[in-house]
């Protein structure tokens, strides 16, 4: 068993950290982090909030018993030394000055943007780059550390790269236009979305979010050279938008592949791909990395975001786009704190592992 | 006053027209008509619903006075002859017995898809496409009516076909890709959206309309050439949603311009398009045609549908686009009842009464 | 194994039918019956909305395996003779002509008011009031039938009379003052509640269903003397309310008690009954008859409704009440459609074929 | 035209005060204050949220104009001498060091709770105990202030009051059970209700809500005697829980009175009492003080809380009860943030206005 601490452990991410390391068969959760606010408490009181009294608890699990009692620890009551691997989900700011300090003696898999777009960090998905981790090593030397910092995609980037990467090898990609409607929880629970902003609303925007969803979708289905990564040759667009849903990332996608393509042969490419996915065997990797529907009317976030503990991306409405000369459209809905958070996160400390690069 | 009726008048549309017409300048509702199982009610008892005793009224205006205890005709009840104009708002395939029989007459306005793709048909936005009107005389003389069946688009159409005539008319468009996130009343209210299939969720998919929006698009930017109209030369490609919101449809554009194009640059050609609009002065026109927002996180549905009854389309995150070489990308929002429908129905009357096409 | 039938099998209740008999120990599931729109088609088919195209399947599980291409019989297609038992799922009306007719063979489980309130019929709830189903054999008697029919009673009955049965059995109760938060399940599917009508809102209305539960909770609560049911002899008073949650019925109930009772001692007497309940061990028992919280902000119906897959009635907030001499007030939940309905009825049939009754 | 400040401007009651003072007759707002955070910025910016941009305003009409670059004070900035009347919408911990300091030298109407339950100090409620206000000169002298502290009720016990009135009146009543169903709004807006608590959800609790509207009902309906309010003889038991709705609270009201009372005739008192109501003529009066539903799917929140600007307080359902010897039962609507809240408090004003208090 490796040891494991989580820091930022009282959030919506850090909850999901919680629920997917219990009885983790690789990984012993033995130390949880977060702010000054929580330092010194109980986990169930550090998750209650102080006015209202509730419970800020909103996973379909209950509390697990195991992490009830354990005591919040200030972040810097972490000692890296002590943990075999370590994961963050801090905000960006706090991370930048964080994390560093942690990976000079141990592995860090970070939720945060912070170190996403430095040269000798990879965004790893695992499945779609896991070549990219070669990055990590070089990464290490670089910067002197034991350890290393590897970063998960934003949480809107991962159900489109991992869709977009079988259309790229078969088809070839030069422009791809996408429209999000994100979940609630991906906008964390401190206080996260305002029920008075979103009932019976759509907010149009997210700070900072469709820049980060067209830098890293890019960076993620470049290819490794020389111990480099040189970005995809595709064009990225995105519109972000907030929907009144608890969990799960819809996506509306057009792509302008370079050879024309079916709907039908898109569709045997991804399930081709998830079929022969890098990752199967791996504890937390899910009985289909791609679900593809015929069913006009799926996928749907609250039907779909559930299946295989939302670690599947679930995919539809392929069809021939009808604007572009060879182009092909379709919906994906993706677990935004599962698959695109925090049991992503594990997923890549366990193919890390598997790969002795851990 | 002309005397007009409304077929259609207990439905979601119908009761936007009930309101609209209360108290109108120009025009005095003084039949209505519904289905079978409306007909001989009193409207305000035929709106009720049978089993939950809940009415089916959802505008936030109260049932007006006028309309409470006039008694629902039977369709075929209506003697076309008696009314200078007809609003109707039928299904697609009733709207396709009915409503020729109607013209024989009478002008039809309509909010139906069936005589849309009709080459003697106009779909007419006011202020947009009015010279389409012309249309209409060429289709009294080819089908030997005194009146004639004016559709308007579907409301999905409307927010869209409106924003990009001026980005048309200044830079040129190659290609539109658009998603909607379209409200709850847009699917009508017998029953419309279930409860239980939409809360916390997204529809992906709404039934023929994206074929729709596609097709009426370039016919409405088209352009009258020798009494028919010739398509707009631009590719449209939509994905049309569901999403919890009563009412109004936001929707995500990109635009491939023919020429480069600020973001300023777009937003001064919409401002001066919506200051110069035709309709200026007709009873239903709005103050402003279009609003555009510079703060990125308008429009929103629940805060920006009612500017102006309804009947002003809103503008926000107008930027240049990424992918394309020359493009841009916005919001738009739109009244799917108000402009989009039923009083969008009554100022395309208002405009055809002062050209005196009517 | 016992051969059974389920009619009315493609509603809302219907479908959790489906799920409760999946793999299910003790009964078989052989045929499914349901209306005329729906014979003939596949299960899978006859749940899909022929307008939108959406799959009407609203519960966490996929739909089964075993009952996607099973072929849906009119009602008039069931030979009640072929099967030990039959569940149904009707409308009251259609239960008053069909539910005679089965019983003349078969035992029939009735999720439908139809029967209710006869005198020779019994309405269980297994850990409640088992003994009434001695009720049942009298009714076959009476009525020269082999069968008998056992209706559950209404699901905003259910929680309500499981938690005030050990406080009536303890410190006895006078008078009972009820306001139910129900959930959108409750009205069925087809069209069930309609989104334009809930969001954003609370209907302050359920038509009959205060006067239901205001008399079935004094029959369940009421005694067994000399073959017939002596009612409870409390007063009930009911206001029920549908809200905007998807599942789990929402009770605040003020109970005026014949004795003093301190809060800490009626949550004793609920967590003792429960833990002695009569149920224990069959397939269908939850671990948990009910669960008392401490936590003020609990029951929620979104965190709790799934504990114990629905078969737990959860209580919070109990308190003594300001108002009464002798008083104590709760909030309880009950899953309107697990044991509120279609599992309540399996575990219904459990216990009368443990008992040998079936 | 008196002079006026609103401290506590930018929150969700400050901002109603806002718009209920736009171009008021007989009020000038002059100043505003807010906390530190806000303090030296323009209105319109205090009000963005940093986060996420959005513009925290939660009202159907726009910022009004007059308010937009108005700079916000802090607290300690506001100089009360140099006021008529201040209205404020604090914290109750701030608003008892706070209000004090104004009440020196101005009359101050306050949302808090923290002078409401003191001897000297009335909670009026216009329309129901206008003599209380009395009590505000007995306050003066006792405290050696040339101002008074007049508190509105919390804006749960405001409808429930109204209504129990002309019951009280004609009926006498001995015991109320209430459960109240509140909305978001009422929680405020900093952070306010979290969208991931509520979503498809009921939150059964609201810390200090109940043991406010018990204590504070009784006070409101109680007797001035000799310069001191005797309270009245009727007990109360709430409970009060949190719904998805945006505005509007509404409550299950049942009521034991002294004497029988039959539901036509409760109705006929309340619309007695509506029609006379004392502030008629004033100029946020709304049309009618209170409306009865004969429709039992009345009051709807989404629905009626817009009737007459928010000021009027809806009832429907009004029955027999079926538990108590004597006893009605009932629901009302009342906007929690317009009559419950800020155009509540300048009523208020208004009344003290009229009747030579300020």
């Amino acid at each position: 068993m490796l040891k494991v601490a989580v820091i930022g452990a009282t959030g919506a991410v850090g909850q999901e950290f919680i629920i997917a390391l219990n009885k983790h068969k690789w990984f012993e959760l033995t130390q949880i982090a977060a702010s000054e606010r929580s330092a010194g408490k109980k986990y169930i009181d550090a998750i209650r909030d102080p006015n209202s009294g509730i419970l800020r608890w909103h996973n379909r699990e209950e509390v697990p018993e195991y992490i009830k009692d354990m005591i919040v620890s200030k972040v810097e009551g972490i000692k890296p030394e002590n943990f075999d691997l370590i994961f963050t989900a801090l905000e960006s700011d706090d991370a930048k000055i964080i994390e560093p300090k942690l990976a000079k003696t141990t592995p860090v898999i970070s939720t945060a943007a912070a170190f996403r777009y430095e040269t000798d960090v990879p965004i790893l998905i695992p499945g779609i780059n896991d070549n990219h981790s070669e990055l990590l090593n070089i990464q290490r030397k670089n910067r002197g550390w034991r350890g290393f910092i590897a970063p998960l995609p934003n949480c809107t980037t991962t159900g489109m790269a991992i869709t977009l990467k079988p259309i790229l090898d078969r088809f070839g990609i030069d422009r791809v236009f996408m429209t999000s409607m994100q979940a609630l929880s991906g906008a964390g629970r401190s206080p996260g979305v305002i029920a008075l902003d979103i009932m019976d609303n759509v907010i149009p925007y997210i700070p900072k979010e469709e820049e980060k969803v067209q830098v890293e979708t890019k960076k993620i289905l470049g290819h490794m050279n020389n111990g480099s990564i040189t970005t995809a040759p595709l064009k990225v667009s995105c519109t972000c938008t907030r929907v009144p849903v608890l969990d799960g990332h819809t996506e509306s996608v057009f792509v302008e592949t370079k050879q024309a393509a079916e709907a039908q042969d898109v569709k045997k490419e991804m399930e081709k791909f998830s079929k022969n996915v890098t990752i199967t065997g791996l504890p937390s990797a899910p009985k289909d990395y791609i679900i593809v529907h015929e069913d006009p009317t799926r996928p749907q976030p609250r039907i779909d975001r559930e299946i295989n503990d939302g670690m599947t991306t679930v995919v539809g409405r392929i069809r021939k786009d009808t604007a572009f000369d060879n182009g092909i459209k379709y919906m994906l809905l993706s677990h935004n704190e599962k698959m695109g958070s925090a049991k992503g996160a594990i997923l890549l400390a366990e193919l890390l592992k598997d790969r002795n690069i851990l």
